[in-house]
């Protein structure tokens, strides 16, 4: 031990201090409520796994951002890069023990040996919940309605989940294709209304080598096609385990990038956010054959954890308080410490998070400060005075404002004068 | 995507299928409840750090179990070996926003490239909380009161926390240590009573060097010693806090492995759980200067993780449903889907977690087995007379047994009848 810590991290890489770590917690707390609600079930696989099994699963590209090393037996291992080609390999290693429709959800941190940039790290958490084994439209719309009631969970008022048929969309562009203009180049062209206009993608369309009148047309047909039968149906039982039908829009132009796509794709979006799509996804129903060599189709979405904290936060739907800690039980001076300590246990049965404060020498002012500063919003507060009254000083520190309670009557006056205390 | 997914894992590493994950997911629950109620707050750390913040810091039998590579900018990686040198560095880099008093838990996984043996893995979860800012004994107390109500929140009846003092232990056993067998060497010795007999610790010591009367008065005179000021005054104050004082019995010769404890040592047992200790810990007030060259006294308390999941589950403390999923709803036809999907939303805005069947051309007997084999405890059935009728049957899976609700008290009745429904 003779080298100093440095005290620095990897770039990309992030440390969570109690106030971020909090918000996240509240945030998968949040999910996995309506996950489990909806009958999906927790999955863990391991951080580290044979790179083999990683490396040539995701495209060329992104295979230089696996992270691969040589163990010490010579091994050759690779990071997490997602959680679809384990859950592959699950599917394909536990067949027989698992249920036939697999509901998982899925929350594991994954690596990538990107650039780091703004809003891009190396290591994130992902967040998935997929049903294996059903093409039944239900398990579509089960996907669907458990996604949306899960960010009603989380307090999102405005929240759409855009729908169109990856099929469809392919049939219906296939007609304007060339041998130098593939229907995927078209569909990535039409994947930027919105973000391009209309004239704007058409001159892209033209620049890739459409002639004008096929790439006014392609765009026109795309425009005017409503949802396929499947969209409709997918739609309509979403509609029936709750989703609100005005909040299921059809986009005949979403494309969703991944080429593994075989029928739905969707999109979350949420009106007050500015920032994109905040989760999406699909039926992927020949991926898990061609991965693991098992015929198991699927369909699942990816949630956008970190921009969705994000959005949660600065929405407003996240409590800013800076701790999870409720109430500071302060120390009067050391010989009244033990009245101290039974308030705390007297407040911790109640369910209440207490922490009471360890240095008894030092002076009250010192102490409040502390729970000030901890962001700690109520402090109790007793002294010889109070103790002779059985009573105790109550103290709300954002307001800064006192009031004097019963000892027996204090955890039922902080459960109730401040039921925000249940926030969190 | 041309390789099949092989389908292993690495030695060492572990998948966690529901019904395990679910057990884990139900322990780090219940320690965060009381992990918070305590007033410790969450701290995370990166997966990947640079490797010569873990090199040199744990010894160098220790280093060479750190998992270590190089990346693709050539920088020397390592993976996350503990969580307490990752908190020292926290602790140099965050100095300022960080509290006086930082009470933070940590739960996450940590890698050793150990050879891999029955209970001992490469990837496992570690579980600590610790007190950094203060050297005051009732820091020491709320570790154990914390420790001990954890414990107690999972089920455990018969928890104690034997406690002992470090230094104590060195002044005591300092006179019997010779050139040729050090202090630390004797304290070894006798850490093993319990396991090995007082003539065969007198045996080790004897074929460490020592002379037998010296073997035998060093081991009467630690059999002698009752509890240090410290030890005494850590005690009270931790009954004071809610612990029973019969719980927290003083054992001269508890030692605990780890050179870099300055004060009290702790260790949890449970009486019912023969294989050893679930957790141990202890002040350590010198290590985070060692660290990070930054002066903050410590104290606190690794959880043993797997270990309690295992000692709770043979105990019978975590419940032996495979799923957490608590109502299958069937689906009596195609026609009838819409009944069924209506039963499932009403039971979902109940809290209680549903699935429902999403083959609806299944016959039912089918479905029931589904749901047997997936172990989920209860089947809602709804053909066309119950709809007449305007009840549906409620099947218990594991009883055998059905019984007639009408439709709206449905909810009401499987959160009465089977109140077990809130157990996970």
């Amino acid at each position: 031990m003779t080298n100093y810590i440095k005290p620095q991290t990897l770039k990309g890489f992030r440390d969570f201090l109690p106030e971020d770590a909090l918000k996240r917690q509240y945030i998968v707390e949040k999910v996995k409520e309506t996950f489990k609600l909806f009958g999906f079930e927790p999955l863990e696989t391991p951080t580290l796994e044979y790179a083999s099994l990683l490396l040539g699963k995701y495209g060329t590209e992104a295979d230089k951002l696996v992270y691969t090393f040589k163990d010490k037996g010579e091994r050759e291992i690779g990071l997490r890069f997602d959680q679809t080609v384990p859950t592959a390999r699950i599917l394909a290693q536990y067949q027989k023990q698992l249920p036939r429709f697999f509901r998982r959800y899925q929350i594991q941190n994954v690596f990538r040996a990107e650039k780091p940039q703004k809003g891009r790290y190396r290591e994130f958490t992902q967040c998935d919940i997929d049903i294996f084994g059903s093409s039944n439209p239900l398990s579509d719309a089960e996907i669907i309605a458990c996604t949306y009631f899960s960010f009603k969970n989380i307090g999102f008022k405005n929240v759409y989940i855009a729908l169109n048929d990856r099929e469809a969309l392919i049939q219906t562009l296939k007609p304007f294709s060339s041998e130098k203009v593939s229907v995927f180049s078209i569909i990535q062209s039409m994947d930027k209304l919105g973000k391009l206009t209309q004239e704007q993608v058409i001159q892209e369309l033209i620049e890739k080598g459409l002639d004008k009148v096929t790439a006014d047309s392609s765009l026109r047909k795309l425009l005017s096609i409503g949802p396929s039968q499947k969209i409709s149906e997918i739609t309509q039982l979403a509609v029936k385990l709750g989703v609100n039908s005005t909040d299921l829009p059809f986009s005949s132009t979403l494309a969703r990038g991944l080429d593994y796509y075989t029928g739905a794709i969707f999109e979350v979006i949420v009106e007050d956010y500015g920032s994109g799509s905040l989760g999406g996804g699909g039926r992927y129903d020949a991926l898990i054959e061609k991965l693991g060599g098992v015929n198991i189709p699927a369909v699942g979405i990816a949630f956008g954890f970190d921009r969705i904290v994000e959005a949660a936060e600065q929405l407003g739907y996240i409590s800013l308080t800076k701790t999870g800690t409720q109430v500071l039980v302060t120390v009067f001076s050391s010989s009244q410490l033990a009245q101290s300590i039974e308030i705390t246990i007297v407040l911790r049965r109640s369910k209440i998070p207490t922490e009471v404060y360890i240095e008894p020498t030092d002076k009250l002012d010192k102490q409040l400060k502390y729970a000030d500063k901890k962001g700690i919003p109520y402090a109790v507060i007793i002294g010889p005075e109070e103790v002779a009254k059985n009573v105790v000083k109550l103290k709300d520190l954002a307001k800064r404002k006192e009031i004097i309670v019963k000892e027996e009557k204090l955890p039922e006056v902080i459960l109730s004068v401040y039921p925000e205390i249940y926030r969190r």
